[in-house]
């Protein structure tokens, strides 16, 4: 179907940086650590004789190395390994002397592969017997870890340098644990000790920048990749991957299915700055040749092997789809929807016999804890349509991923759940507190919701809308949804678009959670807005280049643009800055506010008349 | 700056009709009216040996005669005057011989605008002397006009012909008085009369496909057209007019400002098959010069009465930016960003007077009420950002807008409310709150609002979660915010991309609420997307031409898209077949659910591996 595959050259790597920004590393206090952020510079303001900085904002940056100017990247030695002498001092870890999954074997001895294969591997890594090497364990034993200061100082944004800009309306976050204001270290470990945030670490991808998914957290974004059978080569996967880490992704899930999906998965994973997800069960499929009912619990398992061995930080895996559920989806409009979940139904049937995930489920527990892989607790019987929404079968699912939840804490395993699917608005925030409730806060992750199904090439903002809806609701972290979805395979403009659409809504999230410090980029740019700094307006946007694009778009309407806001006064004289007149010579003459805007108001109708009444600002 | 403009040719108007679709036109019972709608065929369900046929769905169509092949349009002549013969037969209209707004008369005798006139104009119409036109009139009567069995029909797109599908959940529609099921003339007829619902309907628009403006009914969307000085012909404004409606305007506000604009607005209006909303405050503004210090409230009548001639179905009026409101706008962020906001705020200041619209309030609602205009009261105080959202200034102007309704109701004029503008998702419900609460549930008109200010370049996204959550809280009418926002003027595709993305709001809204058959469009698509009937899929969606774009973009990845939901199964083999077989057996042989689970999945299974457990649908 497609030419042979070959090794990345890394020509097509992005490698923009973003406009007046550059990237800054804060040391960590207990750990020699150093957090990557961007900070964006800002123009001065003019007004009339004076000038006044604005100080840079600092945000978010998931982007990894990749912006980074002064880095030297070379796709096939793969990043720097940033937590690999974090993971190395705790002594819990040996190194393996090669792969010992069967499958990972039998791909390392295939000689026909040697022309795609990743070059600079490393022994993999798993815990020392009897020793459990996840954050939660960590955490529950009071450790608060490199990887737990990382986040703690990322999720802030120098929030501690902020000035009185940062005002912001108190939110409501239904009763989360919102933190009051700095995120510490020591907020982070004990989030992560309840099981109400996870960070996503497999010990064998040491070059992802730590992140952490909870409800009292940023919300995240992830974003799929993946090839197929017929599209797509390694190249542009891992080119997909940083890409979407460009604007904004906080982790990817590889999705691909096809051949080759061994190699193109480690690529990804060397490369990649952000936590990696799979859904190892796609790729056990493809051992059986697509049959359902030959899946066993050798196959998964070594499959788990083969991907634990890579550095997979999370797995999504449909233990959920019990024997007895599926027939509850008997009624619905669109039946399981759900891919894992359909291949599971598919086996339980074949074989009458119940899931072999749920009955191996503690053998998995074990897996993950050698290695500290995430569950993402995969809802298979989510609904594919507003009709089938929040119904039986959907709910007893999510009743079971609770019990769970509970045996994988019992192992110290990291936890979180996913959520659907389709949902209209006024159903989402029940599967929100059911969720809370069924699984005692472990971080949420859901699809969209999508709040209709009519209206396929535009569903990103079907979706989007939900998602900001369950964001706020208490959602850990939104999966995207592009606008190829139900339709095909998404590109790299969908890509974009996707992800950008879902940083929107996990933004619009954390403002109404009331999130600290979330407020400050908007402010910053509405102030630029304002003060027709157009540069800034750009550059503190989620997507600069766009908003340029769309402002060349129409010149030379300049005027026009003005209008569109403020337009009647300009900065120079705008009817903020007369009432601010008002109020400054209210204090100054020590008048009350009415009598101050009785004065004032009419000292300023006689300064406007004598200044020749012009609201057209001269540009 | 641009070329002389010219009559328009009508060569670029829009024609187009949807696929698989036909129009129809639904007789009235107590008018002889005919209401347009769409009719969408759907394919045949086929199922191993067995057939079914899936019956049209019929859908709400703002895009009037254009998408009727069998109609014939020549700008040149306008539209068929629709509502002429209803609105003469209330014999409450006298014609006059000849405009009579001193604007106008100077327009019609300046021979350079020859070359630019509409010249199949019929006299202007208004009501004879102490008579009261308004729809609002007729309703307090208990009058049913044409106009309101109209929009009764319209309402209901057939629902009384819709089968079992029209299985929907239960709203949440915070306390409205929603339909139980079809909305009767009697009903439209009672909330006309509450002020619940306006019918904006001028008698000098003829032209005009009746539509209702309620929080009961199915919410409407405006989007927003008008040329600048620099860009823009007439006939570039009619198309964009007719472009909207085509995708689902169900009004449209017509906002040029500079050159030749009361000769624009008269070609629009004339071929206009929605309901055409104006600021004359702009259009004041340019007979001024541009200088607000020189409005009075003669020029300001003047302009009134050349619009209400000319057939403006609603005027939005800044008249609750009042003198002593604009010193609260102090110490916000962005100030005012209304533009007719900061038009009176700046006369306020320049005369130190009451706003003229204020102090002339009660006049305007006579000469409202002698065409039929509805108020827009505007929200000149709405917040810029997210920082000055539900400030004081905002609800301030809010409650005087609430006191102004009351007046209008007075005078029977139809009143509808605008509001903001940038808001946090948490702080939109108290908006409309306040709104039902300070205006009695007069409907209320809502820009966005946006739920963040750092996404220019996607603006219809960050407003699109806010407008569906503001709609599903009780908003009657969403104005759409295109990708263009804050940073040029929309083109045709900006256009497209605000209606489609506001489309998608008002129906999630509908769906959130529970609106009466809301949802049997969804499930019609749903159905159709599990039984993998592409085509349906695609002409049941809101964009029949992205989807089927998009569709083919990815060809030839048939196998992927397929894999995407459903994709283990397929309709031959799904797991909802499977299940649907287990219910039938159980019901054929009176066992209980849980005997014919265990009974019947272990017959399937059997059957299953027998059929060789292929679970890929063969394609």
């Amino acid at each position: 179907m497609k030419k042979a595959d070959k090794i990345p050259s890394g020509k097509s790597i992005t490698r923009d940086s973003f406009p007046n920004s550059r990237k800054i590393y804060v040391p960590g206090k207990i750990h020699d650590i150093k957090v990557s952020m961007r900070e964006i510079s800002l123009n001065d303001t003019k007004n009339n004789n004076s000038t006044a900085s604005n100080p840079p904002v600092t945000v978010y940056d998931t982007s990894g190395p990749y912006t980074d100017p002064n880095i030297n990247i070379d796709v096939k030695k793969g990043l720097v390994r940033l937590r690999e002498d974090w993971i190395d001092r705790r002594e819990d870890t040996k190194n393996l002397n090669s792969i010992t999954s069967e499958y990972g074997k039998k791909r390392l001895t295939d000689g026909s592969l040697d022309n795609l294969r990743f070059d600079n591997q490393r022994k993999p890594r798993v815990a020392k017997p009897g020793m459990n090497v996840t954050q939660l364990h960590y955490a529950r034993k009071g450790i608060i870890t490199p990887e737990m200061e990382y986040v703690s100082i990322r999720e802030n944004q120098r929030i501690e340098e902020w000035a009185e800009l940062n005002n912001q309306h108190p939110g409501n976050s239904f009763g989360a644990n919102t933190p009051k204001g700095k995120v510490t270290p020591e907020f982070v470990r004990n989030e992560i000790a309840q099981g109400r945030a996870i960070i996503p670490a497999n010990i064998n991808h040491p070059e992802s920048e730590p992140m952490i998914i909870g409800r009292n957290f940023l919300v995240k974004i992830n974003a799929n990749i993946g090839n197929s059978v017929v599209t797509s080569s390694i190249e542009e996967e891992v080119e997909k991957a940083v890409w979407a880490c460009h604007w904004g992704a906080d982790t990817i899930m590889d999705l691909s299915t096809g051949k080759n999906i061994h190699e193109t998965r480690e690529w990804v994973l060397r490369n990649s700055p952000v936590p990696v997800g799979t859904v190892p069960i796609y790729q056990a499929l493809e051992k059986v040749n697509g049959k359902a009912e030959d899946l066993s619990w050798e196959i998964f398992r070594d499959t788990l092997i083969e991907q634990a061995e890579q550095g997979v930080d999370y797995f999504t895996i449909h233990v959920g789809v019990r024997l007895k559920y599926i027939p509850l989806t008997a009624k619905r409009v669109t039946g399981i929807v759900s891919r894992g979940g359909s291949i599971m139904a598919k086996w339980c049937l074949a074989h009458h016999q119940e899931s072999f995930l749920y009955t191996h489920f503690e053998e998995i527990c074990e897996i993950m804890k050698a290695y500290d892989i995430s569950f993402s607790l995969g809802d298979g019987l989510r609904p594919g349509s507003l009709a089938d929404a929040n119904d039986k079968a959907q709910f007893a699912e999510l009743e079971t991923l609770g019990e769970l939840t509970k045996i994988a804490w019992k192992h110290d395993v990291q936890v979180m759940i996913e959520g659907p699917g389709h949902v209209p608005m006024h159903m989402i925030k029940e599967n929100m507190d059911k969720q809370l409730e069924e699984c005692d806060e472990a971080p949420f992750y859901t699809l969209g919701p999508l709040t209709t199904d009519i209206a396929p090439g535009y569903d990103h903002i079907t979706s989007g809308i939900g998602a900001a809806m369950i964001g706020w609701y208490g959602c850990a972290m939104l999966c995207y949804v592009t606008p190829k979805e139900h339709l095909g395979l998404p590109n790299k403009k969908d890509v974009k678009e996707g992800v950008i659409t879902y940083k929107i809504a996990a933004h619009a999230a954390d403002l109404a959670k009331g999130h600290p410090g979330a407020q400050y980029r908007d402010n910053a740019l509405s102030k630029a807005r304002f003060e027709f700094r157009w540069e800034d307006q750009f550059n503190l946007s989620l997507d600069p280049d766009t908003a340029i694009e769309y402002h060349d778009e129409t010149l030379p309407a300049e005027g026009a643009k003005v209008a569109h806001f403020c337009s009647m006064c300009g900065p120079n004289f705008c009817s903020m800055k007369i009432t601010q007149d008002v109020r400054d010579y209210a204090e100054k003459n020590n008048l009350t506010d009415e009598e101050a805007i009785n004065e004032g108001m009419e000292k300023k109708a006689e300064e406007f008349k004598v200044k020749g009444g012009e609201i057209y600002l001269k540009q």
